[in-house]
């Protein structure tokens, strides 16, 4: 791993449904201004290809393709190539008959892989299915990443997961939504994940989020990059703008930071015994 | 369950080390008003008989005891008796020759159990032994509750361990001190872990913090009654006041929010099929 700062970026967007080389334009502006900002890694949305509300699976479908298509999941891999960065960015992916809402990982040297997000979100169920390749890491010269989609975010497991196999890096496409209770000046409940998920495991968090409204159902923006500390070293961004947030890192911060002193360290004092003991055995019937 | 309103209170103390009566004096003053506002379940610090920084194994063994010991122990199981209240309350306990950090649940109708703190901070592991009785739930005419204490906040794991046993509020008696990178202004990172919990588990969040200066070490205060929701719904207190946040809560709520809309329920879609695999196979080693 280097020990130089890496910059990152999260490319903050907003698609427009359907219209996939409207986006990809503007994502590559985005991307190449960031680079030529000296981003060396940049995370954009969730489906930044194609947008997000479908109203069916054939449409889907019809947006949807694979690395080595030479559709846009390739473009997305060639952005990267050319412009001599990392690149986690959210599209539909196309395997088979199958649909994936997918992040590719992508370097100057090409596609990495890709992660098929895990846990689906409302009316996703009715046009993805469920990833069914777990949560890889990826060794970079910059460091180890992973990537999680959106909801994902929702299940600590997950970051635990990537920690545990050495992540340093959580990059996080995603296209948060409003949620009720959130009064006005608060934090998005969604960035207080990314926080106490950063602190908690001791890593990096780079969510790229989108902004507008789509087919009715808006996106609230506010992209961020948090530290292992659990607080945001950039952003959070706009709510409602399409913007960039571009910071310099040290990623080996995410390890050395999981010893809190002499006793404590994150991961090692974890009681897996105590996790993975048969549920339910717990339930004290008390009543009083 | 009851469907009535549970009104809650986290009693924000200043122990004064080693002075068990004088603790037990000002504890017990503080539940009785608390209860005369209202309060049917009452939280109390970690270690709130006692107070924390131990200088020697001996120290602590001197001040510690058991339920049935007719000590401090029975007399916080008294005080719920006596005021007709659900108290959980942290009191170092003795069981033989080992000593616990242990949170007592008491209710009107005498002691419920004891939760023993299965993730030690720091020198506590030259005084206490690791929690050996997992994750207990109680069963209450209120609800399902559950204690957490301190440091076992920082593992999502223990949370969910709970909430997928049917806990609706955890009760987390603490001993929270200063974590550096927190700016003036900011929440604790303590709190926001307390948020990003209740919202990524559905359950309510009852935490009482300690706050002064013990031989050397201080405290943050900083109690707060979470929703479901995630958002805070009493607190923070004061970092620096012996003082008491009071709220009424409705404990069936945490139930109702689990399920986000027709497809999602945050603890039906657990990938405990990815989470469960062999670590380790995730690794890809991309190195470009």
């Amino acid at each position: 791993m280097s020990t130089a700062p890496l910059t990152i970026a999260c490319v903050q967007t907003e698609p427009i449904f359907g219209d996939v080389d409207a986006n990809l334009s503007a994502l590559s502006a985005a991307v190449a201004t960031a680079a030529g900002n000296g981003a060396q890694l940049v995370v954009a949305p969730e489906l930044c290809t194609t947008g997000y509300v479908f109203e069916s699976r054939d449409e889907a479908f019809e947006l949807a393709d694979a690395v080595g298509d030479a559709g846009p999941a390739d473009a997305l891999a060639d952005l990267a190539r050319e412009l001599g960065v990392h690149l986690v960015a959210g599209f539909a992916e196309r395997d088979g008959a199958r649909l994936y809402n997918s992040a590719l990982i992508a370097g100057p040297g090409g596609p990495l892989g890709v992660y098929r997000k895990l846990h689906l979100w409302e009316n996703e169920a009715l046009f993805f299915e469920r990833g069914d390749r777990g949560m890889p890491v990826f060794a970079t010269p910059h460091g180890r990443i992973a990537a999680m989609v959106c909801y994902d975010a929702w299940f600590p497991e997950l970051w635990r997961l990537a920690a545990v196999q050495g992540a340093d890096l959580i990059c996080l496409p995603t296209n948060w939504v409003p949620i009720p209770g959130q009064a006005d000046g608060q934090m998005p409940m969604a960035n207080v994940l990314c926080m106490a998920a950063a602190h908690s495991n001791s890593l990096f968090v780079a969510a790229a989020d989108r902004v507008g409204t789509e087919r009715g159902q808006p996106f609230i923006g506010s992209s961020l990059v948090v530290a292992p500390t659990g607080w945001p070293v950039a952003g959070p961004a706009s709510p409602t703008a399409a913007e960039t947030v571009l910071v310099d890192v040290d990623l080996a911060e995410a390890r050395r930071q999981r010893a809190f002193n002499t006793f404590n360290h994150l991961l090692r004092d974890r009681r897996t015994d105590i996790y993975d003991r048969t549920l339910g055995s717990g339930v004290v019937e008390g009543w009083h």
